[in-house]
């Protein structure tokens, strides 16, 4: 078992409930004519998050994990009573200040999500668990990574009204999906992609190891982000020179690997010859079981 | 003189200009019954920057330089032909980084700006002048530091369409101000407020040295700052626990100093012993001349 971090537990009890140690919720495997709808688990509220009136309205905020350059995405939807809000690659260093800012802003936390199972830091999955029940967490099926919802290419994640998008993008690691803000006249414009390591601003993710392929991942964002409208702001899980946010029409023209013809990109990442990632023995076996570090490793 | 640091200078050469020593340019003193409207320099580009047609349209990006832990913004109308645009304190580490973004996005660079004379880095306005002499850098008159332009409470910053209004903000230095985004119907909204060191996200600058006063710093933000909208977002200079924005009423509720009395926020300040800043007889006499290393002193 991990040490687990100090959190200021009294600050985010949401529930007496005891944390839950039941598998993950069995979902129907993805079809295409079939595009599921996921709500949170606790039926009352599920319904009244998904179905209320009131005009949807994006709170948004971009967080920042120095030690690894991880960025944590906060999503809410304020225009909605409950405000429900979800999390996006939480660092376990970082959940004491995230769970702050949740409760600051009044929002109900729904989901702690992740893109992939990280190799350079502990997701905050786990501990925001421990310290908020009721909040489920994410991660794509094809991860194989243990988690309350387990997400397929095409299934629309609601919160409150507003809803993300899961886009399959394979390639840094096998399990990789982007989560891109919902198609539709009450979607926020222009649309942003939480992109994960897929593809990073002016960069992308490594794809040497944990099942990753070149070919995967050019494909990945070939298909499935530079397809997306030229303006949507692109989100990534890291950023090592200090930005922020860039978008599809820019990494199209300026991204130094993916602008390039799949072999010649190829090429890139056959010759990066990168050192193994320090915390990666540490994070994978960790991040497989969501942060949950007190489980059972199977 | 300091050492300069390393730039691909042919990328950024924006006219064969030589660099400017004159000095800076005499405007009226400040007025209430006139609010003066600042624009480039340069007699044609100014009447084209400020006059086109079109509908503003903001491209907003936050950037980060870890060391210092400090934000500089790029700012820019896009709806206007010339898409002008300026950095709000830019720092000399990460000059080549902000120059190859703005040459990226097509914009034309023509203000380089301080919210005050940093202690903690050496700002990049002189490198960005010493590439590109078109630019002006700006500061506060009341910094009593050296720039193109001299800015007073009440001014409006025009780039293109858009504009910054000036709010003197003294408090953690006399010469502090806080760079407002305009309000109209034409301007951003929610509205942004650049507030350097005066606000900072459940913080504040120190008042202990450069003529900081913990009495001017409480004034000057419930003055000019918690009397905006409370939806407007605040972007500070720095962010040392990751946060990237917050606002006006965020701050109004949960600042841990700003919050209290003024009394209270007093004694807090007093009671903060902090080290003295490693950078500060670096950073201050160089930022005195706006980072123009190689200017005299005087």
């Amino acid at each position: 078992m991990l040490p687990l971090l100090r959190i200021n537990r009294h600050l985010f009890a949401c529930s007496s409930l005891p944390l839950s140690s039941s598998p993950p919720r069995k979902v129907q495997p993805f079809c295409k004519s079939l595009i599921r709808r996921l709500t949170p688990r606790s039926g009352a509220m599920a319904a009244k998050i998904s179905t209320a009136a009131g005009s949807p309205e994006l709170l948004f905020r971009q967080l920042f994990e120095k030690e690894s350059s991880t960025y944590t995405y906060l999503l809410a939807d304020v225009g909605h009573p409950e405000k429900p809000a979800l999390l996006v690659d939480p660092v376990d260093r970082t959940v004491d200040r995230d769970l702050s800012l949740v409760k600051d802003l009044g929002l109900k936390l729904i989901y702690a999500m992740n893109t992939h199972v990280h190799a350079d830091h502990i997701t905050g999955t786990g501990l925001i668990k421990s310290l908020m029940p009721c909040v489920e967490s994410v991660i794509s099926r094809a991860s194989n990574a243990k988690a309350d919802l387990l997400v397929e290419h095409g299934d629309k994640i609601y919160f409150g009204n507003l809803f993300l998008e899961v886009r399959a993008t394979p390639g840094h690691t096998l399990g990789c999906v982007t989560y891109v803000t919902g198609d539709g006249p009450d979607q926020p414009r222009p649309r942003m992609a939480f992109t994960g390591d897929t593809l990073l601003i002016r960069g992308c993710g490594r794809t040497d190891f944990q099942g990753g392929s070149s070919h995967k991942l050019y494909q990945s964002v070939h298909s499935q982000i530079f397809t997306l409208p030229k303006d949507t702001l692109l989100y990534p899980a890291h950023d090592y020179k200090g930005f922020t946010v860039s978008t599809v029409g820019e990494e199209m023209l300026y991204n130094p690997r993916l602008s390039k013809d799949e072999e010649t990109f190829k090429s890139i990442m056959e010759s990066l010859n990168l050192a193994y990632p320090k915390m990666m023995d540490v994070a994978v076996p960790s991040n497989m079981v969501c942060g949950m570090q007190d489980l059972p490793a199977n």
